[in-house]
């Protein structure tokens, strides 16, 4: 018995990365089509995302099916409610990968993204991806080496959505169209969301490694 | 045990419409800060959400609990993993409240929205409220009697967001300040929110009481 849950524990944790290598897929591809405004690519993570989904829905009936069939204690307990947790947080980083690529497919055959912010926003993608790779890796490897990674991803990509509103408070008066605003907005927050994401999954991590209601307590 | 479970699980249903309460609470709070641009109601908002958070923390508690010590099967479990969720789905909609009054804050002593948009939010923020209501009301009662209103305000709030990007994209340029047109965005997306987070806890009722699990796999 203690084995067999010992194999589906291990399980859910490849079912978390294989998940998190899906979400990184997503968050570079819909980075691509929104740098080169890519519309074929768009619609590829569009449609991808019902991948994302399915497998978060896999693992959550499995997860079910060990709290039914097993009645896991303690650590185990907490190790399958929190693997429930992180697959709801990291089809929610898929959710807003689509949602970049839906803004591109609004805005096509214009770019979603005004020249004055493609720095920013080449920036916002790449952070997008580091964090994205680095919960890959925590889901991956043991041990928490990759925690204040995250965290500082995290905090990189809050100064950039500052930034972001900063820039549009400089803009003169007329320079942007109203939905050039609105896009740069929306696509702002969207970057800032991985962030809070991929920190609630390690905060998770964490917590199962530890046992420190801190970080759980503190979350946004 | 059988019957200890079922005044746990009732005890967790009394939790949740107490969560749902404080929500509209702050969705009211939030809309009347927002409208009368009242930075101390907004502060108010944003200081309570933490009440809505510590709801959480400890229905989640509870369930998991409930998960170890009486390891419950079937319908039970379903019952037990859906507290989860939808503690999980009010936290957030705490969290746009604050959000909005957030927004409210940053922006005083002007009003974070312009006058041409001020009915609009009017009815996004009565939305909001009336969802907020449904979802109450559908956690208090047996049924889903209150399903079919939930999916039509949040109907409504996806027009509503929608109107918004055509109204901005109406306006004449430079007529709205850039800071204007990201909070309008901002604002507008949480209120859309509001709906999305109530759908999914009527989706969670609605397959709690008839084990279907298709509005499950059809979430947004």
């Amino acid at each position: 018995m203690r084995e067999v849950f010992r194999n589906e524990l291990d399980d859910l944790a490849t079912q978390l990365v294989g998940m998190s290598a899906k979400v990184l897929d997503a968050i570079r591809l819909a980075n691509q089509s929104l740098h080169s405004n890519d519309l074929e690519l768009a619609e590829q993570v569009i449609e991808a995302d019902s991948v994302i989904d399915n497998m978060q829905f896999t693992l959550d009936q499995q997860a079910a099916e060990m709290l039914a069939l097993q009645a896991p204690v303690a650590a185990d307990l907490r190790a399958v409610i929190g693997s429930l947790r992180m697959s709801a947080s990291l089809e929610r980083m898929g959710d807003l990968a689509r949602h970049i690529a839906q803004q591109v497919r609004i805005r096509y055959p214009e770019s979603a993204i005004p020249e004055v912010f493609a720095s920013t926003f080449a920036r916002m993608g790449e952070s997008g991806e580091k964090i994205a790779e680095a919960t890959q890796s925590l889901l991956s490897n043991p041990g928490l080496a990759d925690v204040p990674t995250i965290n500082a991803i995290d905090e990189e990509l809050d100064e950039l959505h500052l930034s972001v509103f900063g820039k549009l408070g400089e803009a003169p008066a007329g320079s942007l169209a109203p939905r050039h605003i609105a896009d740069v907005t929306l696509l702002s927050r969207y970057y800032e969301r991985f962030g809070d994401h991929a920190v609630s999954v390690s905060q998770k991590v964490e917590y199962l490694l530890t046992g420190n209601w801190e970080p759980y307590l503190s979350k946004k």
